[in-house]
């Protein structure tokens, strides 16, 4: 099992001194714990006891209202009906998968793809369709070969700020694929949890504005409220929404009531609004760091992603490089990343790839980190050439 | 989907003037209301941040450890690295379903039996094995002869105040159940959510601590704390154990760090100590209530089970009563129940019965229903009487 591979790997970033880029965390600042108290009031106050009760499998009433309207600010039309809570969006990914997939079915997905998805869907065991990508994400017309050779179940893409790569879908892009999903009537999964973390540039519709009913919507409040509270939701077509609501019962029966009841308090009392530029103005300086970093002590030859936004820069080295074994390397040296082969659906791909996370570190340990790593890659270069000499 | 009928008939409970005993939930006067600002200011004290950040899959350490010396004390020694804790018990069993089942394998379950965990494993499709029952629960010998016929995957059991039933297995079955399962080295999920419900009687010992390497051991906070938390856990053999940790992660990542550390206060601070004899205080004479009405109100050919705590009464009608009919007959009376052929695994079985709380309506409230409910079934036997006449 790949999962436990990642788990064994993962282990060592716990270690004291260690640097992780390894995580997709957020960092604690970006918690707005100076209002929790209030929020905890205000959900004892307005709600009471219901806050402790179990409740629908469809979510919590006040939640799904408050963000219905949160997402028609965004552009995003759903009413509170259409709105499924989940715990974490992990869970709306597993939920499709045991509505949606068995090991006859085919799940078209980017390469690299969210991990995550890919952990969520194994045991359904999908067959991978590998679509193509490059520096603007998923390549439309890689799509449509995919949906032209039918037996397409759903495509699963994360069209902003993409974890691993931190690569976000232009609009004419959007555009075209909506375009798609609906002449071919295919269903997209559109896993979207960095959209309101852009440090730069501007905001882009979803292509769930485009093709409102061919899209399954998934969002989360992990990024701009709190992951602990494990809050994930999703907006579906209706004859997938049904399947979904019976699977969530048999799976967790509804998600956290008093969770829920805070998330609602945060939206309707008006703090995310006031919370959310403080989240971008903590991760736009660790952004311009990493990258800045990257550019300075990174070989020429490696690479990397320009994000406008989200958590990650993913960065790819000459073929020929195993960042598998590099990654023990810098272990030693104490920095942590993961190998990107994990976030390709079909084994093989991507031994010369990395992911960096830049929202847990401040900025000057994430030079410290990227010095380290450039250290460990000229030593492994050495290597390298003294083994051929 | 036999799930979906279920939600449309449970949809009726809130209209209006609705006395429900159909639902499993624990009244709201039973959750420990005047200390959550403690248990609140407790957990930000303690843990600050860490309350809302990520947190592993197997559970959050402070609430594993405290859980651990919780159970220790009542005779079930397992250290906090044996407990996985995951998002309400219901999870435990979708787990195990993932883990464990698929089409080809065997599942033993009593008849009646939970509804959830039939709703748990009906994504892993498995077949059914019907164990045989009495007023005391599970008869051995009935066990002993499936594990005979062999391909059993797991067997899976509420021995204490059962969910329908309210029956409990007494010491000499445990212990038989126990070395059946060692004998024919067969796997067992110790369902147990009700054990601290107890109005009468003395405590028996779990299955687990009998047959510790064959035993999954499922609890829950749902009935002596609040259900809106989500949070169950389970004890499993090593095998299991690592198996439901990588189902876990790819479900749901891990289960809400703050209601697992409000948890850990509650457990820590001995307010559980303190609290728990409230909420038998407040159940016990809703038990002796219905258990009177019944007595007084119901045809004496009605057989009902008396149990000595959990949420559950069951009845049992004379051969050839539906009381899925009677169901919308009650429903105008404004009085709802379970109609008890939803616990049964195999279709056709359970016309005859059904399933009564008592946990939410005040003894009053609960004489007036069975009241209600004894007139319907009156009305419904003039109706037979001139229908056949």
């Amino acid at each position: 099992m790949e999962v436990s591979v990642i788990r064994e790997i993962l282990k060592v970033v716990s270690q004291p001194d260690m640097i992780s880029l390894a995580g997709g965390i957020p960092a604690p600042q970006s918690f707005p714990m100076d209002i929790m108290n209030d929020l905890f009031a205000g959900v004892l106050e307005r709600f009471g006891s219901q806050a402790l009760q179990y409740d629908r499998s469809e979510g919590f009433t006040p939640f799904r209202q408050a963000l219905a309207e949160f997402l028609h600010g965004k552009g995003i039309r759903v009413t509170a009906d259409d709105l499924l809570v989940f715990s974490g969006s992990q869970a709306v990914l597993d939920a499709l998968g045991k509505v949606m997939l068995s090991a006859s079915t085919r799940v078209a997905v980017e390469a690299p793809t969210y991990l995550g998805a890919l952990q969520a869907f194994a045991p359904y065991a999908p067959q991978y369709i590998r679509l193509q990508s490059d520096d603007q994400g998923l390549i439309p017309e890689s799509l449509e070969a995919a949906l032209k050779s039918n037996g397409v179940t759903m495509i699963y893409l994360v069209p902003t700020f993409q974890n691993p790569t931190g690569r976000t879908l232009p609009l004419a892009r959007r555009k075209a694929i909506a375009a798609l999903i609906q002449r071919y009537n295919a269903l997209l999964i559109e896993d979207d949890p960095y959209r309101d973390l852009r440090y730069h540039g501007q905001t882009l519709p979803t292509i769930k504005q485009f093709a409102p009913d061919h899209v399954v919507y998934v969002g989360t409040m992990s990024k701009i409220f709190a992951p602990g509270l494990r809050l994930g939701y999703c907006a579906a077509p209706r004859a997938v929404h049904q399947w979904l609501v019976v699977a969530k019962q048999g799976t967790d029966l509804h998600t956290g009531t008093l969770n829920q009841a805070l998330a609602a308090e945060y939206l309707n009392g008006g703090y995310l609004e006031a919370h959310l530029p403080k989240i971008c103005h903590l991760y736009r300086p660790k952004l311009a760091a990493i990258l800045a970093a990257i550019d300075k002590y990174l070989p020429a030859e490696f690479k990397c992603s320009r994000p406008q936004g989200g958590m990650f820069v993913w960065v790819q080295a000459p073929v020929g490089w195993d960042m598998q074994a590099l990654y023990w390397e810098a272990i030693a040296q104490k920095v942590a990343f993961v190998p990107g082969q994990y976030f390709f659906a079909h084994a093989g791909e991507g031994a010369e790839t990395m992911r960096l996370n830049f929202t847990m570190a401040q900025p000057a340990v994430l030079e410290t980190a990227i010095k380290r790593l450039a250290g460990v890659i000229a030593a492994h270069k050495v290597d390298h050439a003294l083994a051929s000499a």
